[in-house]
């Protein structure tokens, strides 16, 4: 059934391009753009994808906002993770309704939020911060986004313990993410994927010896690149500038190994990743 | 709590690199590989996460399956969709549980899988396909992953219709999509998504106009490329040979708007897209 | 012998990053920037690679210019062509010291005074424009750079012939490029190289047909990207933004064939390049 | 004027896409292809860019070399630089006809043919290498190419010195980049440029010190990366694979400067890359 927008839905006005505002509707309140402003009760009662003129005449349309429009318009302290990322960390952790996440580094909130639209509503996130006035951002903005429910947000020093056992995926986004392996490696279940964030090749490379020495397998590291073209008939061609890098994605699997175990094993070769990558 | 394996579940055989077994496990099984066999009654009764020995000593990890194991592993007639391009198609189309899904051209059902793992329990994918013998494999690939309950099958053209209203997302992975542009905006609800996937720039031409003329807003098209790192401490590089391109993902949102309304608006910037996009 | 600055040199003062000045030293001038002036008879009697301080006591170093200076010094009217590009077709039209070159698109000379630079002295470059207000930006360019005198600047409509015959290389930097093929076929000796450089997708099509039909072998279409890092001791990346595309660089080399003939060999085949390159 | 191929020319003489053969041609001389033999007699006399068929019917057109001819066909030993990286280097220190390069680790020689083709007829190329068995393959590969005249090959660890001084363009092509950065330095006159080239992220950070140790400024790193394109009317892509990572080139300028001159100036600053590059 198509959804009729109500008083303190979520809207997102679509003028074009990047021109877009994320608003909670009020029936007393305008929405003021560069394009003129829009009375609130012009909003109500019209369906999403129905299109509202402002005061000047010109056109917005009326969109629900999906979990990426939360990301792109939320109010942030920190560095987010891009949408580009927080899909290959979707894909390649086989996150689910239902799954169990830690997360070490809330920062904004930002891919709290995205882990979280995923895992609702019978899945949970548990996302440690080492500063109070982060944790007030994402609570914020996980508020906003209606997922602050299946969301435990809590302040400490996650290297101490996440408080969590047998969670499916554990996600690092700190600029030390090698001194919390163990920390996660305790938080998941047998087989459990470990994802860290990092922008430079040196954490990668110590987040990736912590993980071989702590009991991972399958690590692998990658970086993903997002060109957006210009499409035009006739004219079709690749954007002229691009986002050149945000940060290298360590993913891996725990294994109950001692050194032993995986010294006997094929250790040698453990985090060989094939030369090709899709 | 730890899962246990059990007979009939599903394990990852790991022993390193890309050398990897996806196997159902049965007590009187053996499963052979360059590396020695593996008596199914030996994993019967550990834990995801432990090692089994093979009959030559090797070292196999015993992981639990995610869905990227399912669809790197999968049965394929076709071309499958990249785990870097389904990430990002989870992450721009706002997929989450319960959401409602068309696919046209289910081919070896890969891309079903992921997006049926992102939207069960309480959500469908309706998938459609144009040939038998792909959707034979389809629901084989669909079974083996568990998934099966979570997508229905159907032959036939979806340009005729998808037999379904108010999706949330459609999902259009053939070779002419621009035909099928109107199925599936009546098949969405107000502001619902669309992900047209095209290996070439011809094919995102036609179905950009296809999709400015039926009524769609917010098109975007990009292109995901993945680079893998060979970490090795003091000798950190990306790998050598890399997946140049897949394919091409053209995003838009459905709108309620008629030829005029649009020509009204913006619409000489609709589909702009901003120059830069991570 | 270490070159002493003399009246009249170009240096490029070199502050730091992109903090730098290309300009002619005269004796009685001073240059002007944001970290102070400098005296130009300060400069005059130095060697390239010495400091000079400014008013302010800011160390400027004394570089000589080289042609990459003049190209991203250059005064500009039109897109230039960037040194990624220049190189990749130095390298694949084996452009050397006496090559004759001809070029189709002037511009701003930025291209031009590249391939001058490689193919002085006992070379030259032919190069035509239909903008006059070009070719004077373009001859006060190469004056500066001190390479007009290995250049034909001429006003005109290339697809009425380049007035040269036996050329080694022919550049094409036009908005229609294939409209001149026919004159750069004729323009070319035999096996001679052609290269056409243009930014949309739609563009490489009809050019690459019209080569193949008027007497071209070995066509290959390629882009070059450049990622610059950010290197700094234990916390090397890439740069967050980049250049996401300039233009595809079309190569091929001219053959003596009528259609007949190009149809009795291999064809179907011309063209078809191979999947990797470097 | 047209030229004719005879007796004892190099002619690559090509079918399509990669079947390509670089022969030199003698009278008596058959040239056997899957594609059937065509003998040297039928080739002698005959003009670049004219076809030959072979005794099967087949098409070959008798191109002439250009020297990334050579570079992809020589005979090699080491891991050769490819055209992409040779062309951003040729763009980015200038090197012209005269220009005086010092090379260190000649490998098989691909990359001194490049240059030296470059630097002819007046310039030249001193070559140093650790290892006979490579300079033999280099020799050999630098005679084929005709271009051994303008180079001076020497066995020898470069660390000790290249024996010249004033030279404009440094290639430092070795596994221990930063044990040489004093010799270049020696051997450049003021402001000559040193491009070094190294696989791997640590090996970059090391010469980045190095350098700027040594006295050099304006230090730049980045990577080149190639895509090619298939093109065919109204289904052009880019091709599947590519080449993911070859080298990263590190770029210099030569100052005199002390440690304490560096200091004194804007040496924090130095080595800023701006974030974007073409």
């Amino acid at each position: 059934m198509e959804e009729v927008i109500s008083e303190g839905d979520d809207v997102l006005l679509y003028l074009s391009g990047d021109k877009r505002w994320l608003v909670k509707v009020k029936v007393d309140k305008k929405v003021h753009t560069h394009a003129g402003y829009i009375e609130g009760s012009n909003i109500i009662g019209k369906r999403y994808g129905e299109a509202v003129k402002s005061n000047l005449g010109r056109n917005f349309w009326l969109l629900k906002p999906t979990v990426e429009d939360y990301v792109l318009k939320c109010e942030r302290k920190t560095q987010v993770v891009y949408p580009k990322d927080m899909g290959l960390i979707a894909a390649k952790t086989g996150l689910t309704s239902g799954s169990i996440v830690v997360e070490a580094g809330t920062g904004s909130g930002a891919l709290t939020m995205f882990l979280a639209n995923i895992v609702k509503p019978t899945g949970h996130v548990y996302s440690m911060e080492l500063k109070e006035e982060f944790l007030d951002v994402a609570r914020r903005n996980l508020k906003r986004s209606g997922l602050l429910d299946y969301v435990t947000l809590s302040l400490g020093d996650a290297s101490q313990g996440f408080g969590v056992i047998d969670a499916d995926v554990a996600v690092i986004d700190v600029g030390d993410p090698w001194r919390l392996v163990e920390s996660a490696w305790r938080a998941l279940k047998g087989a459990g994927k470990i994802v860290s964030i990092s922008p430079t090749m040196n954490q990668v490379e110590k987040t990736y010896e912590a993980l071989l020495r702590t009991g991972f397998v399958d690590v692998e590291c990658v970086e993903v690149l997002v060109r957006s073209m210009q499409v035009k008939s006739g004219a079709t061609r690749p954007s002229t500038r691009m986002i050149g890098h945000t940060a290298y994605l360590t993913f891996a699997r725990k294994v109950f190994g001692d050194e032993k175990t995986l010294k006997e094993g094929d250790t040698e070769s453990i985090g060989v990743v094939s030369d090709e990558e899709g």
